[in-house]
Order: C-alpha cells, then structure tokens, then sequence
C-alpha cells in the first residue's frame, strides 16, 4: 500500500502525507533555523529520547493542549511565546500532538503575519485517521464550541505508528469510531474487517496503520472535490449530530468516536424506520457497530436534554434537524428530519432494542 | 470613467467595487435578514439621517475604531456582540468606517465559523483610494504594529464620495499621499494633476473620485497578479520604509500619506545620490512632492532613533534595509541598501536640501 499521500488543496495548492518509520531522522532533517516545535507537553515526555535533541538545541514551545485550552486566550499565550523566540514570517511551525495540538497551531499559523507555514506530526490516533487532513481548524470562544476556525492545511504532515503506543484503549476506539464513519460511507468490507480484529489492535497499534490509510484515502477523495464543506463533504456529518448530541448531554465523558459510533447505529435505526434502509442491511452494519458501541442508554430522564442538543445542531434548517441517513453501506443522504413525538418515540425504541440483545 | 471594478481574487474569485451616489437607497437594498452592520461611532453620528433605519431597524454594532483599537481584545470584544446579536455563519457582515474598522470585521471575517461574508463601505479617503482592495486585514498584539492578519477581500465595496466632506485637511492630506505613492509607479501625469489642485481639493471632495478611482486601477493590476504580496505587489512599498520609520520615531503624529510623501522624496533623493536616478526626474518629482510633505528635519538629535526604525522593517535581509527607490516615474525597482554613515549622511544632506529651498 502507498507510504504517501498529495492531497490537492484550494488554499495550498497540494500537501503531503508521509508515513515515516524513523521519527528521529524526520525530526533532524527538518529542523533547521527556520523551525520552531511547538509540542505538546505529554508527547515531549512520553517520548523523551526523541525529543531530546530538539529540547537542547531548537527553538521550542511546550503546550498543554487539553480541550480546555483550545481558547483564543490560549492563543494568544502561545503566540507570545512565539514572539519571544524572534518568529518571522519565514518561519515554520512544526506542531506534534494531537487534535487540539492542530487547532493552535492551524488557527495560529492563519493569523500570524498574515499567513506562516506549519507542518504537523499527529499523535494520537484520531489525528492520524482523520483530522490531520481537511483543512480545519476550530477555537472555542466563550462558552462556544468551535465558534472560530480558519480553512488552514499544513504543508507536510508525518504518520509515525509508534505514537499510538502509549493511548490508552478509550483513545482506539475512539479512533475506530471515527474510521468505521469514513469505511461506512465507502462500503461495509472495512468497517468489518476492523472491528473483526479490535481486540487484537488494542493490544497491537501497527495493525492500525492499513486502515489509517484507507480511512485518509476514502476522506481525500471528498475533500480535494469540498474542501471548503460546502456541499458533498456533508457526507461525513454522518453519524455526527445524533454523536455531538450524546457527547453534549454526557458532558464529553463518552468519546467522541465512540459518540460518532451509536450516533451512526441511531441514524441507521431511524433509516431503518423512515424505510430508507432495509433490515438486512441494518442488521449486517449493527453487528459491525456495536463491538465499538459504548454504554449508553435513552430514558424518559435524559430524551428531552438529547432532542434539545440535536435542536442546537448548526447543520438544522429551522426547526427540522440536519443530518445524514443511511440507505445502506456506501449509500448515505441527507435529510431534514422533525423535532418531533415520532422521533422521540423512535430514540426511546432505539435504546431498548439496544437493551434487549 | 467607469463606476464600477471587478478585481479577481485568488481567494474568492471576484469582487466588485461601486462608485455610489446614494447612500439610503444602497443600504436599503443590502438591510435585510441576514446583514449585521458594523458601524464606526464617528461615521454614524456624522450621517444620523443616512443611518436612522438601521439604528431601529437593525441588527447592529457600533464600534471605536480608533488605532488604539485595532487589537485582537477588541475584536474579541465585538465577536461577543455579534453572538449577542446571534450572527451565523450564512450571515453577511457589513463594514462602514475607515481603515480600522475594515481591519477589525476584515480579520473577524476570517476566523468566524470558518470564514463569513462581508462588504464594506469606506469612509475616509485612505480606504476608499487604497486599503479598500488588496485582501489585507492589520491586527496589533501586544506592542507590535500589525503582527496579527490575514487575506480576506470584502465580496462588494461602496464608494459614496460625500463621506469625505466631514474629513480634516489633514486626512485629505493622508489620502493624497497614498495616491501619489500609486501614481508615481505609473508615471508623472497623474501625481503633477492631483497636487496642481490640491488646494481646491481640500474644499472640494467631489474632485477626489476621479483620482481615486485611477488609484484604484494601478493597485489593481499589481493586486490582480500579486495578492499575497510575495513579488510584484512590493513596488508599493515605494515610500513605504521610509515613511514608516518617520511615522514611529514622531509617534505617529504625522499622518501616514505625508510620511509616505516625505518617504518617496528622500527614497528619490538616496536613488540620485546613488545614481539611478538623474537631476531632471528627481527635480520633477520633488516639485509636486513637495506640495505635500510634512514639516520635518532630521538632525543629529534624531536621525539614530530613525536609522534604528528603519533596521527594524520586516522587508529587511540581515542588516540591509529593503527598500523601494526610483529610476524614474513610473520605474521603480528593490534594492538592499546597507545601513551605515553613507545613509546618515545622505538623509541628513537630503534635510538640508529641503531646508534651503
């Protein structure tokens, strides 16, 4: 299988992809004096061998890069840093964390000196498997999730499977989730042949790097068409606003891929319902899902606070919910779909089926 | 002459600039649900009877766009009146004031969900004859003069001539500055025009349109094949470096297009000293300079602090000043000159000159 990807980009022209099995000699051959590592704490003493070099020699700014930094304050903290260590706008910024890592870093590098070049070395797994490309970044503001964000992609960015040797099991399947997203858009062959082996991954992350693959090969294809998520990349909201919901009300204590996973098996199960799907097929993608399904229930005590976060959903048109059904494996639409006592009475039903296997 | 420019735009294809001459029936055809309006204080209380509809009727913020304001604080502080106002991302954002408050809803355009539309009605002279177009937004951080920005063009610009009659002589002044700059790198004609009547100017502000709108057209072309200001655009920092320096060593109590006059004829001076420029061009140039320079000498109490600003220019190489001089009207070309007793001899020979005339 390939070892790169060019990705073509309105903003850039074209970015690369490399999957690397050597992070030393990666991180030696760009650094230079026109670079400046900004890194996230955990990863600089997580792998301190290899970060070694840069802490003694390169300029180097260490973030905390929880979600609760991923602030425009934080920002602003981290370009005063940036200033200290002389940045000019022929600089490069080479970023290695995770997601929120690349948020910083991507909305930073939009708006220092109009526009400074990044790279990036994604760590964790949902950073590696999807995030990475796209072109996103997004800030919280206030009490405002995602509020700013430019379109901003780097210039290179570098896989190095052995990153994800140190996340713990929820951080996989949470990757998994967001994968099983991208296999179900494109057909079911993936997402069986992944969740067929997840107990084996767990314990074993190079069995990730096929699908990582594939699951950048299958979102490519959709950006470089969409980069600007303006029509056909809509696809990927699939399983997304009834997951953002669950992750809503839960208060972020259930992953995000394994949000995106239920929120998948809900949209399928409402497809299923509107006829748009057959039970064939539901069942065939159920069993797919629920190795990565997470405990989760819908009662009478939480329904109204889960219709009242998909009602918030910036994707809705009016009072009718936005978001993305299934027609089988490969086959999604988006539809508009009522708030409603049917929907309601359709979730609730949902939650015992899960129950009742 | 045309009332209306289509500048091409590698960031959003094409947008359009209009020569208005009625300003109630412009803002009434823009005013609808979408449009939230960004006012500038001074403009709405100089025009209350143009702005009475939107007081009542729209959705709106009022803003001090003073320099001092030109930060990324305060447009976070507008950002939370916007969500106060409930923008979203289908929302059009509406600009009318001068360079500030362009700078502020440019740069909030940008990083607002992503990207959100916005127009912009100029209201002093130096936005409507240049800042206008060129895609560029200026943010101040901390102490350091636009480090924050990016590109970010305005889809409609609307020129109204009458805005400029509640301007000060000084502002006019600025303006004429800005366009000399733009007409010189086009040749003589239009410089020796605009500064034989700059006296009927002052008093009347309808005879700017024409100069305007051919101040337009010359950055246009540059702008059209240079957006990102990586090549043929730096022509326009004619002036530009040495003006610069003059406006932070005075504290900026020159206004900008006078320095930038100040800037082309001493820039003029050190190309005829170094002799790309000969006696004739130089004199020519200087005659319809000098109706615009500011009151300045330099002398042995200064000209350190403005040798020192100069070698703080971002377009510096290592010690050598990036600048702009001239082999003629209309024949410019970069050069790097080094910063040493050569140059402060020469600046303080070219106060001289100017003194003894």
């Amino acid at each position: 299988m390939f070892n790169s990807l060019i990705i073509k980009s309105r903003i850039s022209g074209t970015y690369k992809v490399d999957f690397i099995n050597d992070l030393n000699k990666q991180l030696s051959q760009i650094n230079d004096n026109k670079s400046i590592f900004i890194i996230d704490k955990n990863v600089l003493n997580l792998f301190p061998e290899s970060f070694k070099l840069i802490k003694l020699n390169s300029r180097l700014v260490i973030i905390e890069s929880g979600e609760r930094n991923k602030t425009i304050e934080y920002c602003q903290f981290v370009i005063k840093n940036l200033i200290e260590l002389h940045v000019r706008k022929d600089d490069k910024l080479i970023a290695i964390g995770g997601g929120v890592t690349q948020d910083i870093v991507a909305f930073i590098s939009s708006i220092l000196f109009r526009g400074v070049s990044w790279e990036f070395f994604p760590t964790t797994l949902l950073a590696q498997c999807d995030s990475c490309i796209g072109s996103k970044s997004s800030i919280n503001f206030d009490s405002y999730k995602n509020l700013l964000g430019t379109f901003n992609p780097p210039k290179h960015i570098y896989i190095y499977n052995e990153f994800l040797n140190t996340l713990p099991e929820s951080e996989i399947r949470s990757g998994i989730g967001e994968m099983l997203h991208y296999f179900f858009t494109d057909g079911i062959n993936l997402a069986k042949e992944i969740t067929d082996q997840i107990n084996e991954i767990i314990f074993d992350r190079s069995r990730l790097e096929y699908f990582i693959k594939n699951s950048l090969n299958i979102k490519q294809k959709i950006i470089e068409i969409d980069e600007f998520d303006e029509s056909i990349r809509h696809i990927f909201n699939y399983g997304h606003t009834f997951g953002h919901a669950l992750e809503a009300i839960t208060n972020y204590s259930i992953s995000h891929g394994q949000s995106v996973t239920l929120g998948m098996d809900l949209a399928n199960y409402i497809s299923l319902k509107l006829e748009l799907l057959n039970s064939h097929d539901f069942k065939s993608m159920h069993e797919i899902l629920q190795k990565n399904i997470p405990e989760f229930e819908f009662t009478d005590d939480n329904i109204f606070d889960y219709l009242n976060a998909l009602s918030k959903d910036k994707k809705n048109k009016g009072d009718k919910i936005g978001c993305i059904l299934s027609k089988g494996p490969g086959k999604v639409e988006k539809r508009y779909i009522e708030n409603n006592e049917w929907l309601r009475k359709t979730i609730l039903d949902y939650s015992n089926f899960l129950k009742a296997k």
